[in-house]
């Protein structure tokens, strides 16, 4: 694998996990990522299931703390792939300067405004680059992908998804912020990466793109009632409304007690990754 | 819960993770661990599994990392107890210095050698303060008690349960240290804590009490063959060797590939915890 930098590897259910760099030239830089083998991989080329991290993750953060995901992998004969959040060190004045901006924000969208227009391509970067190179390398059918993630991340496997539904055919999400045009987080991603223009915002909003383009099969999202970012970021009932205007199929589950955390996401992924494993024919 | 004190609290697979602070008289000062409740305990107590960290960690790492090991206790219904691995911030000049003594490397025995005795008690801590604390707070059955752990925490599972045969219906460990008296860690250790008098290592090295006291029941260890401490540190063979000589039962499991890290103990988490199910009588 030439084009990619094996930098630590471990033995995990009987598969492998990697952590990889590379030069991306969406980011236009070093990227960094994980993937998980499971052991079904050795034998033949398996379907792939993206994760798209929240704010301030790497790529390391599902791998660890995701309650033992990689035996749902394992299980189910599941590539799983976790990208970094951002590009990292730029050099871009005031990178690091904000948790919710910049260095581990990268939104999942291609910037528009300069000096982050240079770096932060993350939408080409998870849809494209990444993914060509994932089944360059590594025994993935790239005619069976599934996309999720996490708070961020949520809103990126949602937008990644309804833009894209010939290339991913299963989406579902923890706790997604499904209406960044409306909330803090977004409203200070878009004007930064973005601009002012507000049309140009609504092909990275899930509430919008929604009921432009929807999405060719049910949407499973799971959100905790004690989550401290409900009411003001993440909104899931806006996301509920423009889904029932449209009549596009929505499993929205409300868990009782459940905050924002891991441990949070721990306790259901198997169901997600079960949702997958039946989109994708490999349960 | 007048002597604990909620740091933070988390919902787990329908049961609760909580991290507490209190003040500990063996070890003079603040001490820390996090306990998960399983959905059980709000209808009855249930049995108690102590899980004994490595080197370097804190009562968080199990929690986070171990794959999910909530799942397990939810399923078995058992309180899962992670005391921190030493006491922290005592003041003795030097006690951050080192990674493998002071700080962070408590090595669950009781400190004779001033200055680490006045504040270094962490056998008596594990065995009699904590589990005294937890029966009195929270809805678990003293009688019923096991005890595993990881690495330096193996090492503990095993000294605490070898000598105390009667608190601890069970033990397993992953990777622990079996012989210390002949590795570099534990010579290091006892030197610092117990002096240089070697009898006095005895009751703490699990080789050397497993021929004098061994064990009511199976000891359970998982051992990776990848695991770059393996031949230096932590000697199972010598264990082995030792339990063969005195006929103790054990079902040593060498793990083809696998590591020293969190990626194995998840790996193996599920036969462990069904290991301590069966003999607490909670499968």
């Amino acid at each position: 694998m030439p084009n990619l930098n094996l930098i630590s590897e471990y033995k995990s259910f009987g598969g492998k996990l990697g952590f990889y760099s590379h030069l991306s030239s969406s980011c236009n830089g070093e990227m960094r990522f994980a993937i998980y083998r499971p052991p079904q991989a050795t034998q033949q080329p398996v379907p792939i299931l993206y994760f798209l991290s929240g704010l301030t993750c790497t790529e390391e953060n599902f791998m660890v703390k995701a309650g033992g995901m990689q035996r749902f992998a394992a299980e189910y004969g599941l590539i799983i792939v976790a990208p970094d959040t951002s590009p990292r060190n730029t050099g871009i004045p005031g990178e690091d300067d904000d948790w919710d901006f910049g260095t581990g924000a990268g939104f999942y969208i291609d910037a528009t405004e300069e000096p982050w227009c240079q770096y932060y391509q993350m939408y080409s970067y998870v849809v494209h680059e990444l993914p060509a190179l994932i089944t360059a390398n590594f025994p993935a059918r790239s005619d069976k992908q599934g996309i999720f993630g996490h708070s961020m991340g949520g809103h990126g496997a949602l937008v990644c998804a309804m833009r894209n539904p010939q290339l991913y055919k299963s989406v579902s999400a923890f706790a997604p912020i499904t209406a960044p045009m409306r909330c803090p987080w977004g409203q200070k991603i878009f004007s930064g990466y973005l601009g002012s223009d507000r049309q140009s915002w609504n092909a990275y909003d899930a509430s919008e793109l929604v009921k432009k383009v929807g999405y060719h099969s049910s949407i499973l999202i799971d959100q905790g009632t004690a989550d401290k970012f409900l009411a003001e970021q993440l909104m899931p009932e806006v996301f509920e409304q423009a889904c029932a205007d449209v009549n596009q199929p929505l499993n929205l589950r409300y868990q009782e007690g459940y905050d924002h955390s891991y441990y949070f996401i721990s306790t259901f992924i198997e169901d997600h990754i079960r949702h997958h494993a039946i989109a994708l024919g490999s349960n």
